[in-house]
């Protein structure tokens, strides 16, 4: 933690900051400048954060030196590969998870399960509990929609992934799902993320639309200092002024999620865009830009969807995207 | 529910449209410009907004012309006053609530609150349960601090409002709180929103810091739905690319509530610009522009407070600042 | 400036980077932490930010301490009041400024001049050259328009102000204008800065809707220091993700601004708000936060504007306006 | 365009807007709601816009229909292929164009020329005039570093690209440069717009950081509607509330431009993200989201630099990308 004090600081003031320091069992080291002083605190910086030292007479401001999370940086580990049942996350594969918005049926569920399989999708998507901006939408068909995630999965041999909205739920959804995904809503839902910390299933932890990279990793740190160390990260679009599509895709959030930590990153080019039209163009993107998975929208019909229609492929649309997406992930050493 | 068709849309195309208006029981009404052609849904825009227009071969786009909120709307009702215990929530007072962000001990609490209710307070705030960025810091003491707020109220008579962050809690702080508060980052967490909505307390509920206005009322929607009439909104700064404060205060949320909703709206300036040398302005600001009343962080000693003390008044900068207020208030018609 | 190595930086990396600080005649000293060394620069900031730091092996990053801004820090003077012939800007009066968006004819801008004269404004506005989103748009009466704000001037005594969008225009502009208003579309035109840096008339500089107070303040700069000290500066919203207003009005630049600079500040509450409806209310917000004057569109018959018309008072809602700011200028210590 | 009345709307008013459209000789068609009244004009869309409807007494509000760009508009047109003097961009090709932020000297700017050449570079970037935040940092050095741009042509045969500041530069600009800049900061400098439109040579306009697609497609229509239709567009990051890099780079512009315009689109990953360890990521992306070209810094010296030395990249890590490029700009059907 790096101290400024205000120029008029009074050495009185400067004192009692540093006998705050020394009560915490913290060393200080002062940089006379010509204009200001600076002090640096010298230890556990989580100690020295608890200290308000903004709140101090004399201090300007204080900046913190070290990140806060630790367990998801890439100082405690190179990579992190995950293994969801023989499906590794993390590794050479870029995996394709792949299906609908809500799961609206078990006919449509297992005709889009089968034809994104043989698609070449690993995970099937689906939403069994559906969060909504209107109290007047379709909420999701709950527990009878988990059961034909469970059959599509003895039907075809893809791994589910569904979402979880309340700490309340996990013990219902782990009995089906595969991974357990935690929506950008929920994203700091603190509960739920000590909840799924808990949990023996992998964790699918969307960004919020409105957090950083860094606060997504903080709650990633929420999870893994539960005891969960598998946890995948997923870029799903933040917000922002632009309204011509439905959220801004932060596909640089992907090199920085590398470059600052451990854990697998996938995108959602889907809710990322919110057009099925810009669906392409941004999975290909997000390949290239070192993306260890993808999350896609597939429905049979869309435009009888009950949810997200405007942004779903149709299979045969998704079948030529995969295709298309193999040459790119060849290009930069992976596989799909 | 107004259709725009691509300027190469087919006939056939439109009659596919026209077919699916007429399956829901709608009507619809076409305008053939020079270039497009457009179409209006006439019937209950609920049921035309269950269909993925956007998603029909041939449409360009769609947009909804009613507003999607019936309950928090305007249309339905002029102004809420809400009455709680006695405080009346959006009538001519300009009600102040006061406190510090956490409930960190007895003492501390019986002090403040007693200072608070002493300058002119009528609502102390303080949380049991604190959703905190990074899991090492302090979470709140719980029950116990709900205790202490509870006897807070008997020795000064002031109501108690404090956060609750899931729907298993909400019992517990039913109990003590005469206003249930749901947080910025909760505000889409809409499994809380249907429960606090079937509770008989009011529920005081913030504007996500990524949420537009009307996506605030509609998930006070969510809650006057479930047959809670009584809620208030709370504008506490939304994130944007300015990095000198916290959050950017968004003050013309107030007239902008006012003018779609019948719901009283407060302010809260301490989280709002994160720094105590902004709260007077943004203060008397928001009693200028309408606001209903105020929630403002007080400690006692903001340098030993476990969260938010940068932004925390002390109490005598508290009770210069209500005196202040009051000749604003005065100036727009209320009191305080 | 802060200099944090990274935790692999070796030593012959630190030793290349304090050679470049020396040669630079600056002297540094470091910090050895349990986990990082941190290095502070002593010496002249200004000197040091010649040096792209983050560039060199070894750096993981780079904070400076001190501000960019020297000219206009309130380190350097505490408040500036600018007197434009008589009327005071930054002093004890709030001074309103109105007047039409585009100047559109002769008529209507003697009538809406000695109309908002009547009512207390000091400064008349009147855009003669006007930046347009679109080639298609009306883009101003130029010269003629000059003509007419003169002629209104000497008719009612009212101030100038109206917008230059090029260095080459400044000659002409300033034989005509009062105050010379640089828009937020040009904040950062710094050929434009430089010239108005050199005029002997005061200077209204918008914040550009992209840019921090910080960077309001750095174009300042650059106008001070090309010797023309008399910059008022002026909050008119920024662009956000919410999409109910035209900008968000950031309200709290004004203490911000206060708290950092000895520059007078108003606000622009029609294109800060870009609705009519909210102009009132956003006015009385400016006014108890501290701003020194507001700058409000005024149209003697919005419906007929060729600008703007949206977010314009008629004549009668600006008088009832002044009146009603009044009481409020008096709550904080000013007047009107 | 849309015309919604308010529910109270009398027929009077509603009246009164039927006349003002007529007085217009344009069409008006209503449909009648439940709830609403909503009236289509017929007609061009450019006459409707120039009357401010939402101003007028019964108006709900006004949704234009059509978009208000033509000649950007991919109905006008499919595809624009710029030929320059035998470089195509917006063909098979992604052209590279690379060189120094600013050209600091002859040296140094040869050495860069030569080496990005080899690489595969088409087009020699390097600034002349710097437009630049502080007063106090360096701004160019001018018609000097134009000379040297000129000899790097002669000795590589590389085009050359260089930023234009003020309509006044352009003359001089234009003999030297075979693509005029104009940049993000002066995206809505609509003098330069003009004056740039009445150019022979192409223009390469880089979208402000806070301005939405569609606005950076009617700054082109500026260009466009001058005469000058060789305008390439560049997507370099707009500002959002992620600091974590420098801008967030929007790569979902590129489909998104390619779907509303025939206008080639190229990118900048150096001032998009800001930090060089995050460049070849998003260069990768770029390519595979169907960008007609990058614009890349390269510095031989980048902790030397006078500007922007944090996002270089070295010869030898623009050589090693500019080959890991190909296979990428192969796996979309394009060559590099």
């Amino acid at each position: 933690m790096i101290i400024v004090f205000k120029k008029d600081a009074t050495d009185a003031e400067k004192h009692h900051v540093y006998e705050k320091i020394e009560e915490l069992g913290l060393r200080h080291q002062s940089i006379i400048g010509e204009e200001l002083t600076v002090v640096g605190v010298i230890g556990r910086e989580d100690v020295i954060r608890t200290l308000p030292l903004e709140a101090m007479p004399g201090v300007d401001y204080a900046m913190p030196i070290l990140k806060p999370f630790k367990l998801a940086s890439v100082e405690l580990k190179k990579r992190t590969v995950i293994d969801v049942d023989g499906v590794k996350i993390g590794g050479d594969e870029v995996v394709i998870m792949a299906g609908p918005c809500s799961v609206e049926g078990r006919d449509m569920l297992m005709e889009i399960a089968e034809s994104v399989n043989r698609s070449g999708a690993k995970v099937l998507r689906g939403g069994a509990f559906k969060p909504r901006t209107s109290p007047y939408s379709f909420q999701g068909y709950g527990k009878e929609a988990l059961e034909y995630l469970a059959e599509a999965r003895r039907r075809t041999g893809l791994k589910i992934v569904t979402e979880v909205m309340e700490p309340n739920d996990v013990e219902l959804i782990e009995e089906y799902a595969d991974i357990i995904q935690v929506g950008a809503r929920n994203m700091q839902n603190y509960r739920l993320l000590n909840r799924v910390g808990k949990s023996s299933k992998p964790v699918l932890l969307k960004r919020g639309f409105a957090a950083t990279v860094k606060e997504l990793l903080m709650c990633a740190e929420y999870i893994l200092s539960n005891g969960n160390m598998n946890v995948i990260l997923c870029e799903r679009g933040i917000r922002t002024f632009e309204n011509g599509t439905r959220n801004t895709l932060d596909l640089c959030a992907v090199p920085a999620i590398k470059h600052l930590s451990h854990l697998p990153v996938i995108v959602d080019p889907s809710h990322g865009t919110g057009k099925r039209e810009y669906v392409a163009a941004m999975s290909k993107a997000a390949v290239a830009a070192g993306a260890d998975g993808l999350i896609i929208e597939v429905h049979n019909c869309p435009e009888k969807a009950l949810s997200d229609g405007e942004q779903s492929l149709e299979p045969d649309q998704f079948d030529v995207l995969v295709r298309e997406l193999r040459p790119i992930a060849n290009a930069v050493g992976r596989r799909i």
